[in-house]
């Protein structure tokens, strides 16, 4: 009489990693739990890292996608990996992720839901008051060695305390909405571009809403570069027919306009708003619960909502 | 029989203007309701512009001081003012006038009282904020032009939420309360100085204290700079020893210690956190509302309280 087969344990399930950089601790956590397919470390083209992981005896169901600049999920991508089920992306965004296509497919999308959502509002605010108060201006005037020989007056700043801030952040924002935000533009001090990009919110701060907004008005942007029209803010900025803007985000990151850099009512930060060493760590957190969660056929945790 | 006499008004009182600069709204509300005597606009030496305005037939009274600069209210200039009965420091803070000197000879001293609070907490607010999330670097880093060629992992910051904030903020701190603020820092990630500068206050965040603080603490300094021993703060930042400094304000202003325009991890500004067109305006309706009440025998409106 044979004895029963001993079961070996099942292979951990293969999972698609596509992002730009390294990050040591999020690869170490992933690869303890899952077999980490990683683009960046593939070197190969990504039409060609995605057939090979659909070639293997047991394909990628899920992939993590880290920011937007390795890849966009779109037709393409979803067409050389056939067995993908879920994408997990690491940001808040889903801009770079074509959520209309995902669902066509069956593909099940998942954001980091709201890890980021004190930090980037610390943020705005961080970025506000230094609009209103110069503190970027007065650091720059400050670490230039010119504050011993200034001579004249030194532009004052504004109170924050009175201000009215208009926030846009209603998520999916239908092009019948649009209307609301030239009303909030008019009736706020400061307005608070906090809303996720797609085609019905590209440029969805325009040339009208800045007018609406008007010279007094600022802009602080923390979501995406395309949801302001920067060719117009520009415009808007140097021809003094708004305040100042607060930009953690940019049209054509990582290049900036040069023209923003000699002026000393903007704030300009590199698509940072998310970062810390905390969110870091909790985002880490969300990533790995969404992966246990669809691999254990589990409702996801943090599910994008398509379109 | 006579006509009884026509009374001429009474000429305005005189008004010392003790500032270092011109600044005209201030001036021409002033000269509204004063015969205001001028020290920046006199092109004498203080001494001198001093026994000028005591030898007139009309001595003044009062008078106004913007801001430490210009001069110290202390017995060498109230030895040539002896018709002085009141000061009045456009400031918050009050440690260019020697108030136990003032008591003595019986000079009434006020004070901008709250005018400039909300402003100057906004602005150890957005220090703060700055510091934590790196704004100000970030902004280098974009003005700069280094975001593109940026290679590796961009510097982490810091969450808002869940830091615990100490104030030293008691006014005229005794000796016996510094021991206090000893241990307020070893309790505290963000120590925030706003207390009043005093020979009791000077260097109250002294070694001792940064070591209490620890590497993880912030200094957030809005007060004056030497309420804060600057060689050992910047030794402690050199060193690693605490995390980082929002500086509105330094021992010897406007000289800024060269070592601290290449820390990453120190925001520094000229001294502005009470610089608004609004404060600007509040303030001046303060001198006016004291120098009226003192005119007219009235309560000062924002007496500082001597020592």
């Amino acid at each position: 009489m044979a004895f029963p087969a001993v079961e070996e344990p099942p292979p951990p399930p293969a999972v698609l990693l596509i992002r730009r950089r390294l990050d040591a601790a999020f690869d170490a956590a992933l690869r303890q739990r899952y077999r980490v397919l990683d683009f960046s470390a593939s070197g190969e083209p990504l039409q060609d890292f995605l057939a090979n992981a659909a070639a293997l005896p047991d394909p990628p169901r899920a992939a993590v996608v880290v920011g937007g600049f390795a890849a966009r999920v779109d037709a393409a991508f979803l067409d050389v990996a056939p067995s993908l089920a879920f994408v997990f992306s690491t940001g808040a965004g889903v801009d770079h992720i074509d959520l209309r296509e995902c669902a066509r497919r069956g593909v099940a999308v998942a954001n980091s839901g709201t890890v980021y959502s004190a930090d980037v509002a610390d943020h705005a605010v961080g970025m506000l008051i230094d609009v209103l108060r110069r503190v970027s201006a007065a650091e720059r005037f400050v670490r230039g060695g010119l504050w011993p020989a200034a001579q004249g007056e030194y532009p004052l700043g504004t109170k924050l305390g009175g201000k009215s801030v208009g926030i846009i952040g209603l998520g999916n924002i239908g092009s019948l909405i649009a209307k609301s935000v030239h009303d909030l533009a008019a009736e706020s001090d400061v307005l608070v571009v906090a809303c996720a990009l797609n085609k019905d919110t590209r440029h969805i701060v325009n040339k009208d809403v800045l007018e609406a907004l008007g010279k007094d008005g600022i802009i602080i942007n923390i979501s995406r570069g395309a949801n302001v029209d920067e060719k117009e803010l520009i415009r808007a900025l140097k021809e003094g027919r708004i305040t100042g803007a607060g930009l953690d985000v940019f049209e054509n990151e990582p290049k900036v306009p040069a023209e923003l850099f000699s002026m000393d009512n903007v704030v300009m930060m590199n698509h940072v708003a998310v970062f810390t060493s905390e969110s870091r760590s909790h985002v880490l957190d969300t990533t790995i619960s969404n992966l246990e969660a669809f691999f254990s056929w589990e409702p996801l945790l943090t599910l994008v909502l398509p379109w």
